[in-house]
């Protein structure tokens, strides 16, 4: 098979992929999860979100037009069988990782929806689902309440990415200048989300709810 | 963007839509879920099973194409927040806004299978998904065992309607004759349901499931 | 409706969707569910392996074409509920059952896919999903951590299977050869398996999985 040579885009997403795949494996690791348990949810967190946003736009799922995303994935399983025990100490690195994914997935999940010709709200929401839906399937994997419904702002910084995309195009900026913004938008809402805690509110729980 | 002038149908799918993201949003805040992952499942809960449909028949996801879906649920989220307490007194009002949902939706997909040429029985099990898969994305996202798999009849309305619907196209009745029939047949049989306690018998366990 | 004149293939693939129908609604059972939701539970398990390989594939899902695996779902849910109790003395039988289900499906998803034009390392995939991700699907509806991530080798049993098509076709052998030598080695790794409780590792727990 042909791997194409990786551009810079690439490589961000390859790092983004590694990312979600480390800490879907980890988590299936706290379940006492096997390595192929734990291969699985990591696949289903790094490419899950796309995957679905594919299947919605109607096209094949990137992970099956270029082996790099399974690939990435396995690597993340060999570091954490190698490097299990020293992960907890690099867990600043991961955190930045992970948000250089979710900032990029977003990315290219809006740009993609925009290129199918469907119209901004649709590609914001495809850009959420890109980078937030894969920890939500790697949630139900380990039964779980998805943590993204609980904590910290996550996949708001994915709808304020999108939004940032929208505006700056339609300022007229350049793509690669329109992404960018869009990209670094996700991250520092992120960043500053864990930061300073931020959460949305939770609404209050009604006594009788059927 | 363009939103077209809402038919009837439109309008009873939207009550449809708003009581369904009622349900899902009512479930996720007796989870303590922030306000975004309330919203997300009450749309899933709204237009989950349509988007399962619209996957399995091939055509683009019907909230892809019409942003009143989305409006929808975020006007159920607003209602929520703002009359949450009052709610469990307008029980009454939402079990009825809910079964008019099964109803149509019911009725929606069953049309849109057999429009695309599938056969009757496929396009039972369309309706009875766009009714019904909805409900079981939202227990699923709560992390729930789905509560149509063991309470009082819904799914089966569904069936019911499907069949109804198959049996009056067959004597030749009118288009719109048809879908009310299979639409009031949904809702009574949900109505009785419920107001009867009519449950389908349980399995019997068995001691040793592997 | 007309149903075409099944092969020694359709009767294998039939016995298989039989076989992983059982085991869905006898879980199901165990949760005590209504006739309804063991039934559906039965069907995901049966045929949700090949809807998803479908849909990633964007063909229409195999079980909407033919209504054979509703009705031997159907059949399996009948036989639950008159045989319920001595099913525990048919362990073994649904044991080989549900091995042959899974080397068949393995089969048929690997060799759709590379009939589809997908390279081989998509097809493993296709045929790993085909034969276990209806058993995932079955735990999430039941609510329990999907048993192929933790017990013994099943998934991976399909990947040899997938291998050895590969392998096979390489030397140039005759198709039957290549699936029934690929259909062979997974019903053999996953009957091995299970008598020799062969298990893959299980990656150690972390402490902290933030």
């Amino acid at each position: 098979m042909q791997i194409p040579i990786p551009s810079f885009v690439d490589v961000l997403d390859f790092i983004g992929t590694f990312a979600f795949a480390i800490s879907g494996i980890r988590w299936a690791s706290a379940k006492q999860f096997d390595l192929f348990g734990a291969y699985v949810v990591g696949v289903a967190t790094a490419i899950g979100g796309g995957t679905i946003r594919d299947l919605m736009l109607g096209v094949t799922p990137i992970w099956m037009l270029n082996p790099m995303y399974l690939i990435c994935s396995a690597c993340a399983l060999v570091w954490v069988i190698l490097f299990g025990k020293t992960i907890i100490n690099q867990q600043g690195t991961f955190f930045i990782f992970d948000s250089i994914g979710l900032a990029l997935f977003t990315v290219v999940g809006v740009e993609k929806t925009l290129t199918l010709g469907f119209p901004l709200w649709v590609a914001i929401i495809m850009g959420t689902i890109t980078g937030a839906a894969g920890g939500v399937l790697r949630d139900i994997f380990i039964n779980e309440i998805p943590l993204i419904f609980r904590k910290e702002i996550y996949a708001l910084a994915c709808v304020v990415g999108g939004l940032c995309y929208g505006l700056c195009e339609m300022i007229g900026l350049d793509l690669v200048v329109v992404q960018s913004i869009s990209g670094v938008s996700v991250f520092l809402v992120r960043i500053l989300a864990v930061k300073y805690h931020l959460c949305l509110p939770i609404l209050k729980e009604q006594t009788d709810t059927n």
